[in-house]
């Protein structure tokens, strides 16, 4: 695996390839990242991820300085999951220092996580669209645990024209349903248990849909009520939307019997913040 | 030369390329339009031009419904230039409907011409991205008469990492030095003569500065002084900027001495705003 730190090795890179899937990462890998790597190597002839922990889509409040950095057990994921090349650029080589410039997808940007993380989807659009004009993949692989983000980075390709299909790939889990995360590592072992309360809240109101809920309040508080019982209180939200446009389901009667909607839920469990989401389907 | 309005075709047209200059334009062209082609002629294989009457980048009291669409003059213009293509596409080709994403490049966009046209340069910025990911030119040429636009364009392409060179192209002016433009067109005879002030004062700051006057107030009111006098009243601005950069010039002396300082007018004279600006040299 070819190990590119600078705009000019990545262009000389790029040249030498055929049909190229890109994993953008902030390291820290897991079972979740690998996922990615493999739905690449599946769909195109060679695969570059990057690392890069992206200062301008973490607040000021937030982990930007402790956010987990391991890159050498990294580089042996990548090279142990069949990676082409890795992209891991200092800051200064994707900020040329005094930049300006901002890609702002809006309202979906500041709706759901943007609502508490008000600068970062900003900081998010803006590092994939240097990165995609720098790799110049055919296809991008990102994961649908960050599923506002797959929305939002769709949206962004879509508008500006980017050449390059935005690939979203399911899940992956541990055992007992937690949806991976490099955050987890936060978690104290208490936490960790309390943390699966997400995905079973998501696992009742997908049991209550099936069941013929379709009422958006009903499945919102059965879900609250679920995380509650786990003693998850800092909640920033727990929503049902639109699967495909993350739009707010019909008013006034809020039925989601029309649409394919997903459920959303970002809480907070000691130091960590956590997400998940789940489309609500009839199987 | 192909008349392409769709981006399938635009694709095809670009797979079949060597190096391609793009020039970008909302039509009404004049000589400036056909220096542009010109430069790109020169510079690069294919040279494709597209005539977009962009709506994002008026402001609602502006003249996007009166803009000049002449389309079939344009066409037989730009065949005699030499054009390779011409990229002609209805809104609806570069706006899905229901797009969100806007690129922004601030403060500069919030500066100058941006204090007047407050969502100009945003709208400048993202159909411009929008038409570089569907073209992927080489080169795309630029006039420098929109001085600001050439700056904000190139911070733009930097900041993203576009894969694209942008070239400034000189100003093409009339017989008397009138900067030539689409919105020439909305003036008046009378209107006209007056409008030759903006060229005029500017050679007086360029006088000035070749004489050896350095304080930017005096360049200024000496350049309103010549406005004054062909009768210009409405001025949305006079000013002495880094000619890089566009950043006001050192202060508290404001002395342009260390700096390569370019002055910037922008005036309404009858229905047309008008802009022009100047390189002040010691030659």
């Amino acid at each position: 695996m070819e190990h590119i730190t600078d705009r000019h090795g990545l262009r000389q890179w790029r040249q030498r390839c055929g049909t190229v899937g890109f994993v953008p990462t902030m390291g820290a890998l897991h079972a979740g990242h690998l996922a990615l790597v493999e739905a690449a190597r599946a769909h195109t002839d060679h695969v570059i991820a990057s690392i890069f922990v992206n200062p301008t889509q973490f607040g000021p409040q937030e982990d930007f300085g402790r956010y987990p950095r391991p890159l050498e057990r990294d580089q042996q994921l990548l090279i142990e999951a069949g990676c082409s090349a890795l992209f891991h650029p200092p800051v200064t080589a994707i900020y040329a220092g005094q930049d300006q410039t901002r890609v702002r997808v809006e309202p979906l940007g500041s709706d759901l996580c943007g609502r508490f993380r008000p600068t970062h989807f900003q900081g998010v659009a803006t590092v994939v669209a240097i990165l995609l004009n720098l790799v110049r993949p055919d296809q991008v692989f990102l994961g649908w645990k960050d599923y506002q983000q797959v929305i939002l980075l769709r949206k962004m390709v879509q508008d500006l024209a980017m050449p390059v299909a935005v690939v979203g790939v399911p899940t992956v889990r541990e055992a007992d349903g937690l949806a991976m995360s490099s955050r987890n590592r936060y978690l104290a072992p208490a936490e960790r248990q309390q943390a699966v309360g997400l995905h079973r809240a998501l696992e009742a109101a997908q049991t209550a849909w099936r069941d013929g809920e379709r009422r958006v309040e009903s499945l919102v508080s059965g879900a609250r009520q679920v995380l509650a019982s786990f003693g998850i209180g800092d909640i920033d939200y727990v929503e049902v939307r639109d699967a495909e446009t993350l739009d707010p389901l019909p008013v006034p009667d809020q039925r989601a019997a029309q649409t394919r909607p997903v459920m959303l839920i970002a809480a907070r469990v000691g130091a960590a913040r956590l997400i998940d989401n789940r489309i609500l389907t009839l199987e």
